[in-house]
């Protein structure tokens, strides 16, 4: 394994990006390959067992492409395949649910927590536990606010330009606050002081979220614990990128390319340089369903 | 709850200083107070629900003497009581067993763990279910070296040299290579690439252990992630000692005085400044016995 292989990272769409830009600002030298499964994307509403079929093919993707490291950078997909991944495969695999109920619970001072999320995360009760594995006392209150996503894809789509803040180039849709109260009034009710935003596209709703719950919540992302955790796992492997290794990173998506160099350049806070178009055909032949 | 108050720290007797140690030169602002209960170390070989009792009589020790969290710095005490106390008491407390397993699943390439630790954490499986809960694919094999804690508790008060390093001072007693051998050899017929050493008296017999394992083998400690999980805990709180305020360092035993200062300073690396007699009897009364 060389030290400058690349580090894998995935979601189902742009969402992914948000933990990929951290890990790029975080870790300077590491190449990364970043798949966004557009075409699939919400995989939210979908059952799990389909979800991590695809979680599958993309980790067998990656790893073909030689990665030294993968990033489940999506909650659904954390939710329904990282653990069979780990044991199915030899590379470590790091999700974001766990990052993101550490940084929770750090961060909570009345430990109350909230969770907010896809459907198939908040319904896999992923985050409830990991947050009481860390802190058995912290009450945890999820909620599913499933519109959120396209809510993230519409305004991307809407909003015309490329700022350096990555929640700024997004327009929030008009009924947003409307829509927004009422998912997020039970964790106001419960006076949580602590919120894991428990989706990859939640951070580029940071600001308009922070409105809605008030000063005295902190709104936390898996996106930098996640970094450190690629970090250090890098570190103490001894699979660091060399110092003097300038990083390239190749983008693929299932989905429409000029949407996904659009949005996602959005997201990523820079053009996308390397894009390409990932077949699904292609993806689903890379698992032999009589192993299925 | 002032920045300045003291974190708390405790073990069943001196193995917890090496935490303390770790927690004192990365966080140097802080204050903390240190029980060690060495009249009922080890703690190893006893009943859980006992040990729970004697974790939440200190708890609470701890508590009225202010402090803002709590280290169970003790592998022992985190597996008997950790879960309990964060349901019982309202302020942070942070165990040293998911630290190690966390720092364990990041250091190693062949995904084979062990873990070492005494009867009572080697029985509750905790290590093996945290090393799991990070990466499902790692195996872990478990071995319980109970007489590593009177090994280093016996070899401290024969050491005569007060030592910059951890485990300088200690001298190996001449049977520990027949012991160690008959410990280890399972974990080497394993071939895992890092052993844990889940009992925070170890890291004092870090290097005749590392030279047994071999090159290839790391050895890691819960002390430095804990010490970071401390940190990143006080951070994100906006609980961190002030940079102006000067340490005090506070330390109770219910045991020897004299021999608990003089093996102390070994293991932490400078005199016990304040050390001070705590009552069994005391630590019993501070239970209402009505409660149980």
């Amino acid at each position: 394994m060389s030290q400058n292989a690349p580090l894998g990272i995935f979601d189902s769409g742009l969402g992914g990006l948000t933990v990929a830009r951290e890990i790029a600002q975080r870790l300077p030298h590491e190449s990364f390959v970043y798949v966004g499964d557009t075409r699939r994307c919400p995989y939210g509403p979908r059952d799990l067992s389909q979800v991590e079929q695809y979680v599958r093919e993309i980790c067998t993707f990656l790893q073909d492409k030689g990665v030294k490291l993968i990033v489940i950078a999506c909650n659904t997909a954390t939710a329904a395949g990282l653990e069979l991944m780990q044991r199915e495969f030899d590379i470590p695999i790091i999700g974001v649910i766990e990052p993101g109920a550490r940084a929770a619970v750090r961060t909570t001072r009345n430990r109350k927590v909230g969770v907010i999320g896809t459907v198939g995360t908040i319904q896999s009760s992923v985050y409830h536990h990991a947050v009481k594995a860390l802190d058995a006392g912290c009450q945890v209150m999820s909620v599913a606010t499933p519109s959120f996503v396209d809510m993230v894809e519409e305004g991307l789509a809407f909003s015309d330009e490329q700022s350096s803040d990555v929640t700024h180039g997004l327009r929030v849709p008009p009924n947003f606050d409307e829509i927004a109260t009422d998912y997020l009034g039970p964790l106001q009710d419960e006076e949580v002081d602590t919120v894991v935003l428990g989706c990859t596209h939640y951070p580029l709703l940071h600001d308009p979220i922070a409105e809605i719950m008030g000063d005295d919540v902190v709104l936390v992302s898996s996106a930098e614990e996640t970094a450190r955790d690629v970090s250090s796992t890098l570190q103490r492997r001894g699979h660091e990128a060399l110092e003097d290794h300038i990083p390239t990173y190749q983008f693929f998506t299932t989905g429409d390319l000029d949407r996904f160099q659009m949005l996602g350049s959005k997201v990523f806070g820079r053009p996308l340089d390397s894009l390409e178009l990932l077949d699904i055909d292609y993806l689903e032949s890379l698992i032999d369903p009589h192993k299925e």
